[in-house]
């Protein structure tokens, strides 16, 4: 067989396979995406993983891929905590054991093992840990506020988009951008972009604020507060973690206060992202506002325009931006970078530096 | 021109050439899918075939690419025994020699010829011979059965499947699967699985058997035994020949007698593929029964159950498989075989003999 | 990362970036597809090209990604003569150089400049030098037919087709096959083809020209002349120049006179096309007739019947054979080739030699 070197025209959308920090934890899918019955497929890390709950409602993941002959899993059964793949009727345990081998003798080959991840239930998502280090519960940061708080504080949503991860990360790294892809509700009349945020990074996060006064204040804000019409302060408070973790709260005050979610009309914000392959992006996004809490209309109305806002006015840009660079690597594409790039590209070269760590 | 290395995401499906063994007989068609008039085009093994009916009713076969700007001849019109191409009406005999040539002194180049296939018409099929060494009519098995007996006996079928070949005839070799793939016309009641059928070799063909009894027998039997809801004798017999054929004999008994077709109700089948290309897949079937010969009506309620179970039950299985595999081969993925595995390894690792043997 | 050489198949569709002649004028848009206010997005040799109208009318090009994040600027906004970035409001004028920082202080990079494209609007048509010499307009041909007459005697087409470019080359430059691709109404009732053209060329064009007689004459002129039933003298004249254009002019004639457009009834016509990718292709068509010139309904019933022709009869042709070479380089293929393919043969090797020159 001949071999010949391609070229793939970028637009073509062809997919190099990604390099991805490993021994980390990603989201797998939102609690209450996976039920307590059904099996749940869905690719990560251009890896397929079967999801599904046990009877006591813990849930597990493991390859979707049955090691006889290659059959996802989640097209099989399940046969109480256990699952049962459609081809031929092999059966595995939670740990990814062969159970049941309903073929000669009934013999169970050593082999026979399907790969499990950990998996953590935490702050209304599903975490799984897909390196070959032992999965260390330490190293997931602590969502908790998400968790505390009237169920109608809190909302979550799932979306999907044609472009790799690091390129919303970009995206909610750098909020300049938000009075020029938003709309009325978030914005923060121009006085965003002029601002160099505060940025300070340990060996593992990246942290970027903002303080400003606006009149009147974000839409999202201004009417809980004493003057809907009036000037109030501001601030944004963004985090990144690794892989692909940013919490951002954010909220407004008049008076004295802090600038701080105990002071502040504001809410708590997870952006959480996991690559479904290179080109592509499993999305999530978690919020939970310290104001009009019990309010479940309120709540819905609310998740749905954050989403309606990101998959509207943000995705068509970026998975432009993702058409556009063609596969090509960001840096050597060489971006012309500016004040408010500090925080996005230090968390693009702090996670570079982890995966080349992890790589050694 | 810079030459770049790139990795394509397996679930892209993308595709690398076959490697095929040629110098065998392939399905290229239906007897009656090439009628008296049309041109007929299908790719097989990554090739573009033209099939079409000379005035007295045989088959000729030449590569679907004019000599001169590879316009596929199948856009053209017959002209009595010829083929006139579409785009500037060069003219080509059944032998691919170009017979006329409308432009300038109309002289004909030297070179001004299709590739021709040699194609036999037998057993209801058109086989098709696309190596470079003479054809064989010896290599083509016989299936003559197919051709004794009423003509509501037999029906054919054609099915197109998004997966390699060869996936198909680890499932064919492999009948365990039914029980748990297939519903209750076929079932076995659990009494295939246990079994480690007799597996017979040759130079070039691997034959599997199973006998076992059941109750009541298969549903596709059971009413035209004596007593339908007792039990009786059952057997499955299948024969590979290279490339891509499976003969296959199914037949239940009650009282005595042998397990064969002479003695049993049963049929007998034909599977046979050719590659359209390294992922996807020409399959036909072809069944003859022993039993209510003469029902037109229930000779196509039997072929489109036969058709729909193939389509509806196997394929998204085995096309599921064919995009986890992501093109890897089958061995480097190392699967965990088993005793159902014997006769479809022994056919893989002897077409990768006759293959690796072919090429030299 | 492990990195690994595949073969795409060739159906498959995948392409090769392509080599291009660059110094040279291709047509971007018709000058009617710019309208006064929008921004204009078209990709031009593998490159993403935005095009708008600045106040005073003339058009300007550039490249359609800001150099901050890769952004295609054609999805911003316009402020008068300038574009802002859709994504940080980065604002760009016409050479250009960013004109405005939104973030931080302000501070303008060095390196913020989008590459513009040298713009010239001529015969219709804007026309666009992508090479990095200076752009010559010495180089454009002189298409002023197209400019002189009446508004309704010329028309002007655009389509979009899935082949590479040289293969609609060679289908002008060799109108032999209009008797076999074409219906009635440009038929030459068999005259073309036998006829071997006369072709010349010179360093940088190639031209070829056909004089025949038929009965009646072509159907696009019979009832233009004295006697629509009678025979007529016609003529074909076709002359490429670099890289992708085809000045064909056609006439018939009756009685005395020379076979040139000034005595005969006849049609300037230009065919010129741009690469999109090296397997897809921007076709542009403008047709000047010196006959019925005042017909507005006329006028359009011949566009749309020229535009159809080319779409539902050349392009299926032309694709089929894309996919049948299947990203091969034509003469690789060894096509077979006769006396009516001695223009666009030429054409294809002229071509090569000035993007060999130019590759140096």
């Amino acid at each position: 067989m001949d071999t010949k070197v391609i070229e793939i025209h970028p637009a073509a959308g062809a997919e190099k396979k990604g390099r991805y920090l490993r021994n980390i934890w990603y989201v797998a899918a939102l609690s209450s995406e996976v039920n307590a019955t059904d099996l749940f497929a869905r690719t990560l890390l251009d890896t397929s993983v079967l999801i599904y709950r046990k009877a006591d409602g813990t849930a597990v993941a493991m390859h979707d891929r049955c090691p006889h002959r290659f059959v996802p899993l989640s097209k099989g059964t399940r046969q109480g905590d256990e699952v049962v793949c459609k081809y031929h009727a092999l059966r595995f345990d939670c740990d990814g054991k062969c159970t049941h081998n309903p073929h000669g003798n009934g013999h169970i080959p050593e082999a026979a093992k399907v790969k499990t991840f950990p998996l953590m239930e935490k702050y209304g998502f599903l975490w799984i840990w897909m390196g070959d280090e032992p999965a260390d519960p330490a190293l997931l940061p602590d969502y908790s506020p998400l968790d505390h708080g009237h169920e109608n504080g809190v909302a979550y949503t799932y979306m999907h988009m044609k472009a790799n991860y690091e390129l919303i990360i970009d995206n909610v790294m750098d909020l300049s951008h938000i009075d020029h892809v938003h709309g009325e509700i978030i914005t923060t009349r121009g006085q965003l972009s002029p601002l160099i945020p505060k940025v300070k990074d340990t060996a593992r996060t990246v942290n970027a604020r903002w303080e400003w006064k606006q009149t009147p204040a974000m839409m999202i804000f201004a009417n809980f507060l004493p003057d809907p019409k009036a000037e109030a302060r501001h601030f944004f408070d963004i985090t990144w973690s690794p892989p692909a973790n940013i919490q951002l709260s954010v909220g407004a005050i008049q008076g004295d206060g802090n600038l701080d979610l105990k002071d502040c009309t504001g809410q708590y914000d997870l952006h959480t992202t996991t690559p479904e392959s290179n080109g592509t992006t499993h999305y999530w996004f978690a919020t939970r506002r310290n104001h009009i809490e019990e309010d479940g209309d309120f709540n819905k109305m609310k998740i749905k325009a954050m989403h309606d806002a990101f998959v509207d006015e943000d995705f068509p840009i970026i998975e432009a931006v993702g058409k556009e660079m063609g596969g090509e690597d960001f840096f050597d594409l060489k971006p012309v970078l500016m004040s408010n790039d500090i925080a996005p590209v230090k968390v693009r070269k702090l996670l570079q530096h982890l995966i080349e760590q992890e790589e050694g």
